[in-house]
C-alpha cells in the first residue's frame, strides 16, 4: 500500500504522541518535530507508511539516545496481557467454535498498538470489547471459512506477528490451531531489531510463544513486513507456506497490492480511516481476509 | 495564544483538505505538503496559529497561481446564507430575548469556517443545529449577563469579523444591537487582504453590512487578528472601544494571552482539541467568554 497525503499529519501525530508517551522534553519534541519535517520533501509517496514510521523511530531513537526507548512498554504489555490469559483460555475452553474464538481474541489483541494510537496499557481494555455484544463479525470482512478451509490442508503455518502484548492473544490462536491440528508446522515471525512496540525474538520467548511454534525473525527492521528487507530464511518460507496469518495494520500496509500470489490472510483491526477506506472497513472492524 | 506541537499534523491536515476543495492536482497538493514541510523547522512555537495558517495559505496560493482561491466559495456561501436570511431574522423576531437569539445565532454562524474544518457548504447545517434541543448554552462558557452589561453602557462597539456566510449571521446580531440602541456606533472589522475564507470589504458590502456597521478594514492579512500586523484606524478604534466582540477561532488565537486589557468578548464554536483546552470546553461548545 503506498502512501496517501492524509498518513503525512498522522506521521507527525504519531510522532509527537510517541515522543511524549516516551518521556521526550519540550525541546526534544520540538527537535522531533522539524527532524520528521525535513523527511517529508524527500519521502516517496509510493512507499509504504511503516517505511515513514521507521524513519520517524529512528529519529525518535536518536534524539532521546535510545536504541529501544518502547522496551518498558512491551515488557509491561506482555505482562499485562500474560496477566489475562487464563480468562483468555478460559473464553476459548467455554466456547463452541474454538477456532473461530482463538481469531476473534488473536485480532482484539491487535487494538494494542502504539503504532497507530496511543491507548497506553490497553490490554485489559479486550476483554471489555470482547465482552461487548456490539462486536459483530461482517462477513464482508471476515471470511472465516475461507480461512478455515485453507487451515485444515496445510501443513506449513507460517504466522507473521505484530504487537508486545497482542502476542499473547496470537499465542491463544496459536496452540488452538496446535490443539485442532498437532502434526501441522507452526513458525511464528518476528521483527529483526526493536521498532515501537513490535516483537521481537526477546518478546516471543518471553511470553513462551517458543513453547508452539518455532520462532524466527523476518530479518525486518520496520513496523511491517518489505519483503525487500527481509531475510533468507523467512522468504523461504513465505513463498512455501501453506497458509500465511498476518497481524496487524503495518503488515497489512506493506504486503498488500505487491501483487503476490501467496495464500496469506490479513487478521487486523481497522485503526486509521485510510486503512479503513482500503478495506471498505471503518475504524474498530474485525479483518480476516485473504490477499 | 502560542502554536503547540498538536497544532503541527494540523497545518498540513488543513493545507491537503484546502488544496483538495481548491482542486489542486495530486502533484501540486504532494508540493504544497513539501513546501508546508520546509517551514516548520523555522517556525517559532510562540507565534499563533493563524501566522502558520498565512503560511500555510500563502503557499497555496503560490502552487496553484491564485491571489483568492476561495473567491467562489466565499460567494457561495455568503449566497446560501443571504437565502436564509429571513429565516434566522424571523427566529430573531419570534424570540423572547431577541439579544440573546442574535448572539446564539452570530455563535452558530461560526460553524462555516474552512480553516479549521471543512464541511463545505455547511450553512443550512446552521438552521439544524440551532433547532436541535441539544445546544445548551453552557453557563461556563457564556457569560451573557456580563455582555449586555457592557454592551448598554457601551458607545462605541467594535466587531471583528471572521469568516464569509457567517458575516450574515453577524448581519443578524449587528441588526439586533442597533434596534435595541440605535443611537450606539458600531464598527465591523474585517481583513485587509484574501486569506482563506475569511471576510473582506467585498464580502461585507455584499451582504448589505455597511447598512448596519461601518466597514473598516483592520489591516490584516492573516486568518486572525495580530496587533502587530493592523492598521492605524483599526488600533485606535481598538484601545477606544468600549465593548469589541471578536468572532471565531483565529481571532481567538490571536488575541488571547496577550496581557491586553480591553472590554473584549469572544464569541465562537470551539473546532479544534487545543482550542477546547485552552478554554476548558469542548468541540462543539458555544463561547460568550470575556477577555
Amino acid at each position: 500500500m503506498k502512501t496517501y497525503l492524509e498518513c503525512i499529519p498522522c506521521f507527525f501525530k504519531q510522532g509527537i504522541e510517541s515522543a511524549k508517551i516516551l518521556g521526550a522534553t519540550k525541546d526534544q519534541q520540538k527537535q522531533i518535530v522539524d527532524e520528521i519535517a525535513k523527511t517529508i520533501p524527500c519521502f516517496p509517496l509510493d512507499s509504504s507508511p511503516p517505511e515513514m514510521g521507521k524513519i520517524v523511530h529512528d529519529i525518535i531513537k536518536k534524539v532521546l539516545k535510545a536504541d529501544d526507548p518502547y522496551k518498558q512498554l512491551k515488557q509491561e504489555s506482555n505482562q499485562i496481557a500474560l496477566s489475562i490469559y487464563k480468562k483468555l483460555k478460559q473464553k476459548v475452553i467455554n466456547s463452541e467454535d474454538k477456532l473461530l474464538t482463538g481469531l476473534h481474541l488473536s485480532i482484539a489483541g491487535n487494538i494494542i498498538d502504539y503504532g497507530a494510537n496511543h491507548n497506553v496499557h490497553p490490554e485489559r481494555e479486550v476483554l471489555k470489547i470482547l465482552d461487548s455484544k456490539n462486536t459483530i463479525l461482517n462477513k464482508r470482512h471476515f471470511h472465516y471459512l475461507a480461512f478455515k478451509k485453507r487451515l485444515e490442508k496445510a501443513d506449513l503455518i507460517l504466522f507473521i506477528g505484530d504487537n508486545a502484548g497482542e502476542i499473547v492473544f496470537d499465542k491463544i490462536l496459536a496452540e488452538e490451531i496446535k490443539n485442532l491440528y498437532p502434526a501441522k508446522k507452526l513458525v511464528y515471525a518476528v521483527r529483526e531489531t526493536p521498532i515501537i512496540n513490535d516483537i521481537t525474538t526477546e518478546d516471543a520467548l518471553f511470553v513462551g510463544m517458543d513453547e508452539t511454534a518455532q520462532i524466527i525473525s523476518s530479518g525486518s527492521d520496520i513496523p511491517g513486513t518489505l519483503l525487500s528487507r527481509c531475510n533468507d530464511e523467512f522468504l523461504s518460507l513465505f513463498h512455501r507456506a501453506d497458509i500465511i496469518i498476518s497481524k496487524g495494520q503495518g503488515n497489512f500496509e506493506t504486503l498488500a497490492d505487491k501483487n503476490l500470489s501467496v495464500p496469506l490472510f490479513f487478521l487486523l483491526t481497522v485503526k486509521c480511516p485510510v486503512v479503513g477506506d482500503k478495506l471498505n472497513a471503518k475504524i474498530g472492524d474485525f479483518i480476516l481476509k485473504p490477499l
